[in-house]
């Protein structure tokens, strides 16, 4: 494989093969390409897109190269919760610890921030002493133990997603609809779970700020995912303004403690409980919409949630 | 300057500044910008191309970042060739010493190859000893001697596409129009010339294989030569089948000795006399076609080409 011939194909508006893909990906985490080259074929793929083909290749090759955590051991569903993220948005340290109080396994393996977003991950790092970075057998111990868990991408877990997403990040290539989606569904593929939701952002402080590019990405994660045998669930939620009132880290997480004490901004408390319950839907098919929001309302301001927070916040040290 | 900011603003269709464009090539000929940056910048340039303005601004700062060769107190008028190379070309070999040989002084900066297509460096080293790299006094010294030379790109004649080559090469953005535009007209300004002919060719050997590209390449040429009080004149060549019967470093150097033996294969030997008349026509507007094509035809085979040759091959060590 040439890689110089993928960028020019891709170039070209051609298609890759799944030899193709899969030999540039694992190359790509071993170090072996050239940075110069993966941007140059970041942006191509920005410019002309990937067919449904390459992009259900590029997740699987993607997933491939990560290890998996197995559990089907543990009882229950496992749901998980992507998000395309946003400025100010926190709802990843809510949702996790909400659904997981309703008795769902919620593993949540999350990258640093792309563009100017910020990750769940940098978020959670400025709580002193949290653990982001465990082997698959830890993590599986962690959502034993807290039926939550919320860490980093690395060389086992995702690694295409870790060397990816710091290189989008400096050439502008961050708003790839595909990508986002290969990395969404190859996450979730990692963490093992039955099916996630994905929070898709639009609007000024989103990475796809066009209805048309979010409406977009939330069919090709539902119909990449079905493919996958992944079940998925994508909300369109707008980003226009920064979603509750804190900005920055450490006020973030403050913000997110806030609004488990029952005393949350409307904004975020309602797109934390359309999230959760949408989850809780996808865990247990037969339960309704209304009954799933009342109980996670419950959960969420009876101190339930706080506490599975604090349980997580305890098993990552 | 964030550089990040720049590559956002080209893959959304915005215009550079002068200065963006400025301080970007400033630091990417000082290794400032990791290679990872430029080749996505290369590739949104790629798609989306450069407006009038910015092809001239950055032809200017490419031009600012070399040093001039001052041959204004040379005898004569100076023009330059410029090509955009192809499978099997030599014609620069032949072409230079030739139009010397008319009395016009030619001096040849030139590149690494450009993607498939073999420089005229690349082909020129093939003879033992060649001394390609000189400082800008040596380069008019040996102008002064043997009326034509071929020398490299180097840190201080047109450094910005000495550095910008070899990462088109390996990043499938070789095939930039506006770039190559920018990038022979920064080198016609680096030489101190009064004009160039621009031989641009078209067909499957050739970096625009489509005529609509070479033609539109031809005319910025032109447009933007005239805006910088370059005379310019560009030739549309074909390139569908390799030129001449050579193809290979040290085959293409004895097919052209053996041209300017007056034994060359007729495609070459034709587009020698078209480039080499319309080169004398621009240094003499006085002349006809027709009586630069005669003069050219007994210089090439009354041996008087190749001893401009040899003696350009002695200067050059």
């Amino acid at each position: 494989m040439q890689v110089v011939d993928l960028i020019q194909t891709k170039r070209d508006n051609g298609e890759l093969t799944q030899e193709e893909i899969d030999s540039f990906l694992q190359a790509f985490v071993k170090g072996e390409v050239p940075d110069s080259q993966t941007s140059a074929l970041l942006m191509a793929i920005y410019f002309n897109g990937l067919t449904d083909r390459e992009l259900l290749n590029w997740t699987e090759s993607e997933s491939r190269l990560s290890r998996q955590v197995n559990l089907s051991d543990l009882p229950g569903p496992k749901i998980g919760l992507q998000s395309t993220g946003g400025v100010g948005n926190k709802t990843r340290l809510i949702v996790g610890p909400l659904v997981a109080a309703a008795g769902v396994t919620v593993p949540m393996i999350v990258g640093r921030r792309l563009a100017y977003t910020g990750g769940s991950l940098d978020k959670i790092e400025s709580v002193p002493g949290f653990k982001t970075q465990m082997t698959a057998q830890e993590f599986k111990a962690l959502l034993q133990t807290a039926g939550c868990g919320l860490i980093g991408t690395s060389d086992e877990l995702a690694p295409a997603d870790k060397k990816l997403r710091p290189l989008c990040n400096t050439t502008a290539t961050a708003e790839n609809v595909p990508l986002i989606v290969a990395s969404a569904l190859s996450k979730e593929i990692a963490e093992g779970t039955d099916g996630f939701v994905m929070d898709v952002k639009t609007g000024s402080g989103a990475l796809t700020p066009k209805i048309t590019d979010a409406r977009r990405l939330a069919q090709m994660a539902v119909s990449v995912g079905k493919r996958l045998d992944k079940k998925v669930v994508a909300l369109i939620t707008d980003m226009d303004q920064p979603l509750g009132n804190a900005v920055g880290h450490a006020l973030e997480i403050m913000e997110a403690i806030e609004t488990m004490r029952g005393s949350g901004p409307e904004d975020l408390v309602e797109l934390c409980l359309e999230l959760s319950s949408r989850m809780v839907c996808l865990a247990y098919p037969d339960r309704t919409m209304e009954s799933a929001k009342d109980q996670l309302f419950k959960l969420l301001n009876d101190g339930t949630a706080l506490q599975k927070f604090r349980r997580m916040v305890e098993a990552q040290g």
